[in-house]
């Protein structure tokens, strides 16, 4: 989960200029990382673009050189949270060698360590997505049914196979993303157990939910 | 369910003169269903008072004879909703005559159930509470957390009596709250299984996850 890190600790938040070069200016990696911050700490509302630009030291007239409002700030964040998922569900479903169990237990850990580490960007996601323009949303949705569709695939094949009991893929593999899209509301980063252990802790209930 | 029933047909939605005699005039009980209806219709956001007078057929100035505000039109949507559910998990919880197996079953099947019949109520209150006072909220986080706490005395119970595996009462006992609130996001009333066959499927999923 390197990469997903990365979104918390690297470019986004801090700026870094290595991956801007040639592509974004480093003022707008500022921008982006001064956003998330406040979007974090002060709700996506409450936010203002006045905020933002007094955060990066900028005026507001500025700001509008960078990005156009503050949809074009968070959009981003849900498509890159969501993208590191998708490629991680995408890696496991390709790996051949993997019994359905084995695939359907490392995506499992892959979605709640995911959503452990992008809690603020997934808090801010579910509480905001109605009051989101649909268009912009139109990539995070392609994204969310490519990852349901691969997760569904992988309960069908453990079905299928006869590793899982006869039960209803669909409404079983949307119980689990739910479970796992839910610890946004209850997740602590500084509660009693790590990431791992409430992971491997959900995973095994839930193989043991379905095996055969 | 009957009870919970009476929130979406009953003296909320179409204004039961019965129910409010004596306590809140009509007039009343036909502002808070119009504003149910826009609410679930438009969004929370988007309602305004003005909506809701007109809809009412009655002046903005007139509406604040009757509520003061969006927020107390909503808040007692969530209460009600909420307080059904805690009034079952307290049923099933001081009924000694069951075993913690046959607690956690009506346990998961009544909070499903709570939560397809409330879809409008739970959708608007998992996207705004946010954006809500925090005093307004003190009920239902108390609810909330009463109901959390039988929750996982059922688990803690099964544990104990080793009808359960060894596993985490807590972490076990969000997991399972948090896969029947996700509902909200993904139950469509016009979908392919009725809720009772929902509740079941994960019911049983649930059940297989823990049992020894």
């Amino acid at each position: 989960m390197t990469g997903t890190d990365a979104v918390r600790r690297g470019d986004v938040e801090l700026g870094d200029e290595d991956d801007a070069a040639g592509e974004s200016p480093p003022r707008e990696q500022q921008v982006r990382a001064a956003a998330l911050r406040l979007f974090r700490d002060k709700g996506y509302h409450a936010t203002s673009m006045r905020d933002i630009a007094a955060e990066v030291g900028i005026n507001k007239g500025s700001l509008y050189s960078y990005i156009r409002s503050k949809e074009d700030l968070l959009i981003p964040f849900f498509e890159r949270a969501m993208g590191l998922l998708l490629a991680e569900i995408e890696a496991i479903s390709a790996n051949e060698s993997l019994t359905a169990t084995e695939r359907l237990k490392r995506a499992i850990k892959a979605h709640i360590l995911n959503v452990t580490e992008n809690l603020d960007i997934l808090t801010v996601y579910l509480s905001e997505w109605r009051q989101l323009r649909a268009d912009s949303l139109s990539t995070v949705r392609q994204q969310r049914e490519r990852y349901a569709a691969l997760f569904l695939a992988i309960v069908e094949a453990g079905v299928n196979r006869g590793e899982f009991r006869a039960i209803d893929p669909r409404i079983s593999a949307l119980g689990m993303i739910g479970m796992c899209n839910y610890l946004f509301r209850w997740y602590r980063p500084d509660g009693r157990l790590r990431p791992e252990q409430i992971a491997d802790e959900l995973t095994d209930m839930l193989l043991h939910g379905v095996l055969a």
